[in-house]
């Protein structure tokens, strides 16, 4: 019955030939996955790399959604960071730690996950590396090619420089809350932001291109990854208020919010991936399509070097951001 | 007490900060970890890829050795990938999976096992991520320079080319064997070269300029490996028989084989994690430094091709090297 397979039911080398097929050679690829390492163009002259590890009943569950989901996330949250760099993505690839249970199905799905997001941006899936253990985890590595732009650090802001950021704020936090607590039923949509994000990929080449001084994606929720940007950069963050700055994205919560009994100002504030792009641009410059205000960057002195304010003031207690280890 | 810490005890951000001083920035690197992904340069204009996963309690066990034995292994197998394209290593980024209360002594050792590794060959460790989970993981991919050298496949090997190896064969799974039995006074030596294998990385780029014609890693042990270039080249692979081939690697294991009382010539032809260059040559070039002859590529025909003999028969059942799922 093959709908009742699991991996253990197969070798290694049988394995992988069974799902190999089902990944996106890139159109950087030079020599694709199956011999002891993959060759990629790099044009430029430099790649972009970073990574990325998922791990079962923390970043997913099985029992919520497909392995299409789970693999589409994987690949989604480093591509993110690709673009964050103003870089566009060329190649991929993916370690998988299994139970012998997981079924093959999964896996299959896992794969075809990848590919959907892949393929359309030409990116390869270019290798990986499988073993067995008792909870799934999935790392992927994506590289990128900045084509001749200067790569757009988190240490650029400058006073005097709007804060923007282009994508959603809050949504996956508000699908995953309908999710833990069973209410997946009242926004659909906000469940598929948690289950399959989709970054702003091409508002970081255009944020690159557009100027932009300081470039990351929020991945860990704003108000943490904006406290990121004015660490490195040696600033002060000022945050619009949120009802001014954002109303269609806490509108679109409002919903998950009600049914929930949570605030969405808080989703906003503190969710994490939705991998939107969030930059700060000269004063001067029209902010490129997709970005929106979210506020100012200030020279630190009254207030320290690394803050981020919420019109002016210090945000609330309870909102750093999640944290893997104090969870 | 700084010595009874664990990771449960930091945040993410203050773990990191905690290892990233211990990380060497490579020759390569344009911009180190710390940003969304890092930038390498690519002189070659394409970079070689690879990745591998080390999985607690199947790769390596916490009361086995150091941490940085670990960060060694993990780094020293996928650094031999990339010399078996006939590359440099430039760059590596690795996820850490990290159950809460592992000691943040052996994190920290594990980083310097990367950094010792890796200082030397002028290879950055140019980017990570984190999570907790239930046993550790560690994913480490990582990235070379072919320097205009045409990458070496697995699938060159043609009938009448010479078969060759450099680097041991059968050590790292006599000390395996050793560590298993509790008996690993027997042979400090080969208990090293388990958990902290030499692989021989000059001997991938030295292959390439000599002309091979097909190049891998043994990491799955030298029949299963070899059986890899056969398939892949559409020939049969005749290893010479092991007391004539490699006599040294037999006499190296002699002591581990009394004690435990195993083959000493099933290790060499079924022990992986050595990392030895396994390469083929064409008849007329001169063998690089530090390769011997194993063997000769013959034409596939009476036997089917894919195959590997032994002395022209066909070695015995026991035989298949390592896989993950089977066990």
């Amino acid at each position: 019955m093959s709908t009742a397979r699991v991996v253990a039911d197969l070798s290694e080398d049988e394995l992988i030939a069974s799902f190999v097929q089902l990944l996106p050679r890139g159109t950087r690829t030079v020599v694709p996955t199956g011999d002891d390492a993959a060759v990629v163009a790099a044009p430029d002259g430099r790649f972009c790399v970073s990574t990325d590890v998922l791990v079962e009943n923390r970043h997913f569950r099985l029992e919520w959604g497909r392995g299409s989901d789970v693999g589409w996330r994987a690949a989604a949250q480093n591509l993110a960071d690709i673009a964050a760099m103003g870089a566009e993505a060329t190649s991929l690839v993916a370690s998988l730690v299994l139970p012998p249970q997981t079924p093959l199905a999964w896996v299959h799905d896992l794969c075809r996950g990848l590919a959907e997001i892949c393929r359309p941006l030409g990116v390869g899936v270019d290798g990986g590396d499988l073993s067995g253990g008792t909870e799934v985890v999935i790392a992927v590595t994506v590289h990128g090619d900045l084509a001749g732009r200067s790569p757009v650090l988190r240490s650029g802001a400058r006073p005097g420089d709007v804060l923007a950021h282009a994508g959603t704020l809050g949504r996956a936090a508000a699908g995953y809350a309908l999710l833990a607590s069973g209410h997946e039923d009242v926004d659909e949509e906000l469940v598929a932001a948690f289950l399959r994000p989709v970054p702003a990929l091409e508002a970081g080449p255009a944020a690159a291109d557009a100027g932009a001084t300081a470039l990351m994606d929020v991945s860990d929720g704003l108000l943490r990854d904006a406290g990121r940007i004015a660490r490195a950069s040696g600033v002060v963050l000022d945050l619009d208020p949120v009802g001014d700055a954002v109303p269609a994205d806490l509108a679109a919560l409002a919903g998950a919010a009600g049914a929930t009994g949570a605030d969405p100002v808080a989703w906003v504030l503190t969710g994490g991936e939705d991998h939107g792009m969030l930059g700060t641009f000269p004063p001067d410059v029209p902010l490129p399509a997709g970005f929106r205000r979210l506020g100012t960057v200030r020279a630190a002195g009254h207030e320290a070097a690394g803050r981020v304010l919420l019109g002016g003031q210090a945000p609330g207690e309870a909102s750093t951001g999640w944290d893997h280890f104090r969870g």
